[in-house]
């Protein structure tokens, strides 16, 4: 990993005092000392937003009580911010993400993309007529061996595909919730139409489409709402079609006592499967049809790829959360390095943006209806 | 474990020479010392009934070419057999325990019930009208901690169970078959109108049913015949609904490399869940919401209610397959001594049996006409 | 695995009823109907020895009171046993043993050989004057990954080995004892002079030398009686040094909470590594330097030479304990069949016996020697 | 995790490009915001001591081809470094720490101490006579988990402790080495005398200490060089002693192939039992005697004590090595800063530094001069 470029300047919309996610994304982006966050409007709460400014140490002149004004001012300043990092509840990501496209400003954006699929259609427009990167967080594609997961599908190592089974089970959603995290993840008008769905639902739907690079085609979804009172689904169960073939099942839930965050994916094809665990993510099963299952290892022997720049300790000595997630940042960095040298081009990238913010929001949709339509299936093209 | 009693007489129809379960049947029913085989008829070719029969070391008078021929002439004999295993492809299944059923001679059938739906109508006339018992062998129940399992759910120490997620994973049809257990498994006229889904589907289904206790309420199902020219499902996807309001996924493959025989139910309620593997079948975990998980072990710390029985080893010396397999013929053996002493009534054991084959053909059934209609819902009750 | 012979006859000294290891010195034998138990001398009390002789079907008269009268009786029968199980406590094996060997019976004993030096001296006696095979239970020989990874040594897939740590933590006797199975066991009267080293222990050293065919050279020994009162070892760590160069480490236990049954086996050579533990012992991690760790499985993919007689079901349906008991009682039976055939050689079958037992033995007395010389290293040649 | 504070100016001796230990340094430092880097001497060759200066984006004017200048012109400055991290091959350690702590500059230095007994009474002065913090990166004792099992320990959880297993293996030395990570680890002049036992065996030795609180007495070693040509050892086997009369085992090895960083520490007491391994250190195994084993997660349920500051985010989401070692460099801000403040006492800080790194130094010196005498046992004290 090399140490050798000056930071990217960084705003940060959301992300005051106790908010998880807004915590992540600085680590995140400070990690490899790539970026360096020198503005914020952190909350809506304006003695909020100020307070929360200056336990992170901006200056007082940089920290807004709204993304708007800090959009507008930043975008005028000689030592403006070059990115923001949106880490408000979904409601609030369009709105945001507009003001900082339409003046040339990189956004690194919390999935899912938006709330409403309306607002889908409006963020789609902001980031096509934008000439800013757009990034979503969609962290787990960041993990060195999901990457190894993804190459080795791609250069063929299991064949042709025929099943994807994606999971994503938690269980902080058992009891009715009581917390800030849980409060706007439960209501439909600040977190969306999907509860588990849009929470964990996208990212595992996410995993599995990055790592097969398959093309969804529709599914068929039953979803649930167990927790008496709770507004959106805590439960889903859905079934998918890839319109090469592939068959799928995706199981998220936040009522599954014993399950921490535990993200799954296995993926078999003709010639062979391979089985990752987010919670131990050091380590990947792979197995060749026929010969014994090889446990392949971060960093260790078996790798394959370009995948140094994403790993900064030896095998063994494990990486996580943190890490993955940064290399989403170390990634949009070099592409906002690239954008700025006029040498950037989409394919260079595989971080995902608009186009997997939008099968995202699909995704969650389908899963609504399809469910109000007794699990009919409904298409994702 | 008692070792007090004379065993019990055993005949078997199928099982000749490298049929692989029937030999699993023989190391049950020997396992414990309660049945001795006596009789058979182990195969639908003579020839090779006879050597099958003389590599078991049974009379040749009491080998028999046909299962009918069995049953006429054992009923007669003063010390004939009790007790009859059938371990046929499933299309024989109803014919021959028919015979037996009809003299009073207990039957122990190997599963699915039968291979079509008639047939299954047929056996249940038979069973019904027979005193004698009827056992079908879903192993998986054996496993002391899958009693465990079922105990503590009947106890409540899970709440209300919300989702039910089993999956039974093999690698070995991934491709096109060449042996003689894939040949007869993937002819729907000696296997039935399922493939993985008669085979190991059944199976998950019913380990479910009888961990939860719950009543299955209808299927959706999404199956699939991977390998090209398969007349039969490889692999299904299926969604499941109970009459309690619980939800669940149900699995099977056929064609997942890296799997040998994955079967594993995960079983979630409002306070607590479990999870258990069948391939390391002597641990279970158990997390009370709320609390860590706890690492339950076969014969260790943490059992509950009357198992003992079910037990040879003393926890970390690990019981497998087979103890699981013997554990249905040790019940077995208890149910047939009841019946012959007039103490037996049904409420006495859990052993899986004739209801338990009515809905596992259900399931298949409703599996094959979920998915010709697109995923319907079919009703199981 | 063939079913084809007649069952020999079988005997057994000791365990009568509550015995722990005659219970599954029974199943094993009955496993694979190689055996019929048809006489015992089940306890050194009378009415109990002929309880339990009737509870396990014996004939009256052929339940005997001591183990000499049932030497003297079965060997002038026309049909008396052929072989016999001894699953006394120790300090018996040598005295009934010689009661069998001399009279021509085959004899299968538990280990480890004897409870004293002396009583090992008379046992090699016996053992070499008679013609009868002698087998000792190290019984976690018989599991089929033992048996490759043994082959896989021999093969040179490791390379010269260099490093061997085995180890066999439980935890039962972390408080002070108070049921039968401790009882005897920490007598050293009774047991010998070794606690753990005696009953565990010599099977983790017997099992490095059975995988790496090395020879011992030396040890030195730090072993400790944790819990007050106990009159012999509880916990012992030893250092190993063999003749071919590789450096060892043992380290058993009986007070290490959380660990029920924890033998574990791990082999590092020039060119790789093998690690295998008991408590899920369908496994085997192999590293061949360089590449990633493979998991070869029980019956699975990956495997090496001749094991298929050992193995009762494919892949992924566990096989344990018992079954890898059984296997040793399996192979006794060709062998006292060979032997019966004047086609036995000892080079034929690696069935632990006398040799085993004697460094066994001399292993025990080395720990005690050595730990009460403070560690020094003490001679195992 | 509070971030309020102006970050510490730092300095590093050391750590050029590519060096390995030197940017988890950096990583550790920057991940929390509680340092700057803004000096080094980078290297002992000056060009690369510039270069790698510039490819971290320190000041020309602050790139030092020495740490002496360093430290003098550094004590000057008005924003001069507050502390230094030195991370040279430890020969250098001593000298170069010397010329900061008598500067008033705190010290985080790299483990072990230093490369000799001579050298290490001298870096006891130069602490000694500072006000300045010392630390040493014993990393692992950084890990949340380590930190709780610590605490269980000396709330009496485990009761009294009488065992403690500790192990350390590796791979990456079991051919003749090659690379510079290699190079200076195995010469005796600028590591020190041992190998194996001072790279990687002072951590498991450490650890062991950290978490159980006992004080080693004496230590027996056997340790090999197995690769041939090699000056220090490769492989160390070790039995310990404590002065409560606990004892333990201790291995390391850079020869065990299929092991990458396998630090693994057990602690067995009279009233329970925990288990943790490095590669997947978010999970802890706890047994209470008689109880199931209980899997203790890092921030999860089953948590003690004031762990929350070493913390970033929830159970489920694997923290790994890098935050591990960003909680030393966590806490060490918190000592300096109250050291600034005049509010420091020794007792306020579990962080590893002179007297943790004297232990260490004399584990080393005490395995060399036991293994010369034939594994005697050598005192600690």
């Amino acid at each position: 990993m090399s140490e050798f470029q000056r930071p990217i300047r960084l705003g940060m919309v959301g992300g005051g005092n106790d908010a998880f996610i807004g915590a992540v994304h600085r680590i995140a982006a400070r990690i490899d000392g790539q970026f360096d966050l020198v503005a914020g409007a952190l909350s809506s709460t304006p003695t909020k937003a100020q307070a929360s400014g200056d336990a992170l140490g901006l200056a007082p002149d940089r920290t807004y009580d709204d993304f708007k004004s800090m959009a507008i001012r930043e975008a005028r300043l000689k030592d403006g911010i070059e990115a923001v990092a949106i880490v408000t509840p979904n409601y609030v990501h369009m709105a945001a993400a507009r003001e900082f496209l339409k003046r040339g400003i990189h956004v690194i954006c919390d999935k899912p993309l938006t709330s409403t699929m309306t607002d889908a259609r409006k963020m789609a427009q902001a980031v096509e007529k934008s000439d800013a990167l757009f990034v979503l967080t969609h962290n787990y594609t960041g993990y060195p061996l999901i990457r190894q997961a993804r190459e080795m599908v791609a250069a063929g190592d299991l064949g042709n595909i025929r099943v994807v089974q994606v999971e994503y089970p938690q269980d902080w959603l058992t009891e009715p919730e009581d917390n800030k995290q849980a409060d706007w993840r439960t209501d439909p008008a600040r977190s969306g139409a999907g509860g588990s769905t849009g929470d964990i639902g996208t990212h595992a739907f996410n995993l599995a489409c990055f790592v097969t690079g398959l093309t969804p085609e529709s599914l068929c979804a039953d979803i649930q709402s167990f927790v008496e009172g709770r507004q959106v689904d805590d439960n889903a169960h859905v079934m998918l079609r890839f319109q090469e073939g592939a068959r799928g099942m995706l199981w998220c839930s936040q009522v599954a006592p014993g399950n921490e965050n535990g993200l799954k994916l296995r993926v078999y094809g003709t010639k062979g499967g391979i089985e990752w665990e987010q919670e131990n993510p050091n380590v990947m099963r792979h197995t060749e049809f026929g010969e014994p299952t090889r446990l392949l290892t971060r960093a260790g022997a078996g790798g394959v790829g370009q995948l140094e720049h994403l790993v900064r300790t030896p095998g063994g000595h494990p990486e996580g959360y943190l890490e993955g997630f940064a290399n989403i940042y170390l990634e949009a960095a070099t592409c906002i390095r690239d954008k700025q040298a006029g040498r950037y081009t989409e394919d260079d990238s595989v971080l995902p943006g608009l186009k997997e913010g939008l099968m995202g929001m699909r995704f969650i949709d389908a899963c609504v209806r399809s469910s109000a339509r007794d699990a009919a299936w409904i298409s994702l093209t």
